[in-house]
């Protein structure tokens, strides 16, 4: 079992060092063979632009970052930085991201990871969304957060986490096929004391063990798409579902009450 | 009235890039001031470290970065750039964000752009969240996507765009105390003819003088929270919304089905 650890933190004092480095001893502990990309000690370039691609782009006047990159890959024309993460990315059986929530959602950096390694091609073809890539593996967003949970709530002032995570989980995660593991949570440590720091870290320190065997969190069965044209749910799916309380996901709610937790939770 | 587009394209032949000068030409022959930063030529910094506070930080070994730029903007210690970037907001009356849609988001560059010019202090307070800051300026989102209108909606396999929107408008722009003004969005412009390009830039065209007096997008009033402890919605404005068909927001949905249209468009 391969784990890649993708971390973002500026400092190892932090608290995201300290639950990147219980995951690292957890997992090397039980036998997987774990890489950590340190991406702020790496200086991991976080800006899409021509230098990805060694030598000539195609067509320089009308730059498309996702068609050059493509072809790059193809071509094996992309730079050594983003080469060397896309290895890490295909051995790896479960990757972890580790990261502060900024701005809800990942830091620059780890964007920067997610614009150019999970490159066309490799990671996703537009016609084929969702199901490309790489089902096999299994992926989890580890992060902590700058407000207390109940802020992140349907009555709370920055609205409910399940919302929040959708774009990051289903709109890069999911559509690149990976299975995604409810998310780890770690509600504001610098505003709670020691003790509940600890107690959180030990919280993901019983989580590890069992993480690369966990359920992935349920998304909407992509047969229930026209996947020939559209991309819309089939109607009979509609039909189906016309007398349900809720919607299916967060994002395919249907004008329903979103199923609770939908997000955040593993409904077996 | 001073306007500020802060554009994100590697590529001055882009559909972006059009976009963009026809805000800067129809805004400027009505007389405002237009500045643009354009974040690629200008090989923005988009990685939050400690370089961008000049002199010695507060504390090296625990490295926090929103409360060591907060210091340092206080004290005129943050570097350059950010300043400089900080000085085209204080002036604005308008921004307007012009970027592809990467990964359900921002580009990273632009994701740079909010981490580390909207300091602490600067842009926001944590304990007094939505209120500091900006509330007499407005922005807006004016982006291109990679997939059609209808696979953004609640029954199309890439969700509600209005689920999409909420962490950038509502975690950033209204976080900071920004009017949201409705998006501009361009539907897979590289996927439809020519004419069907122009006519959504003509369509933006026609939209952009009156932009600067337009209402802006409805979030909860922040007097529905207890700001004093919690952030909660107060009980009696859950009472209240007992009955009502919808959520109050796309975050804020309590429960109930989101309000149709709430992050994209105003309803008067």
């Amino acid at each position: 079992m391969k784990v890649l650890i993708v971390y973002a933190h500026q400092s190892s004092g932090s608290f995201n060092a300290a639950a990147k480095d219980v995951a690292v001893e957890v997992l090397t502990a039980q036998g997987c063979a774990v890489e950590v990309s340190d991406l702020y000690a790496m200086k991991f370039k976080a800006t899409a632009t021509a230098e990805d691609i060694t030598g000539e782009v195609k067509n320089a006047e009308n730059f498309r970052y996702a068609e050059e990159t493509k072809l790059a890959w193809e071509e094996g024309k992309l730079s050594a930085d983003i080469t060397e993460e896309q290895r890490k990315v295909t051995e790896a059986d479960l990757l972890i991201f580790q990261f502060p929530m900024y701005w809800s959602s990942v830091p620059a950096i780890m964007k920067g990871w997610f614009d150019r390694v999970l490159t066309l091609g490799f990671a996703y073809l537009q016609e084929k969304p969702y199901s490309h890539g790489f089902k096999d593996k299994k992926a989890v967003l580890s992060f902590t957060t700058g407000y207390h949970e109940s802020t992140f709530s349907a009555n709370g002032i920055n609205g409910d986490m399940n919302v929040t995570l959708w774009p990051l989980q289903n709109g890069i995660l999911h559509y690149c096929g990976f299975q995604v593991l409810a998310p780890q949570i770690f509600w504001a440590p610098a505003h709670v004391p020691t003790e509940a720091c600890n107690t959180m870290l030990e919280a993901w320190r019983k989580r590890l063990p069992g993480l690369p065997e966990e359920e992935p969190l349920a998304f909407t069965p992509l047969d229930y798409f026209d996947l020939e044209k559209g991309f819309q749910l089939k109607p009979e799916v509609h039909e189906k579902h016309a007398t349900k309380e809720f919607g299916l996901t967060v994002g395919t709610h249907l004008g329903k009450p979103l199923p609770p937790n939908n997000q955040m939770k593993l409904v077996l």
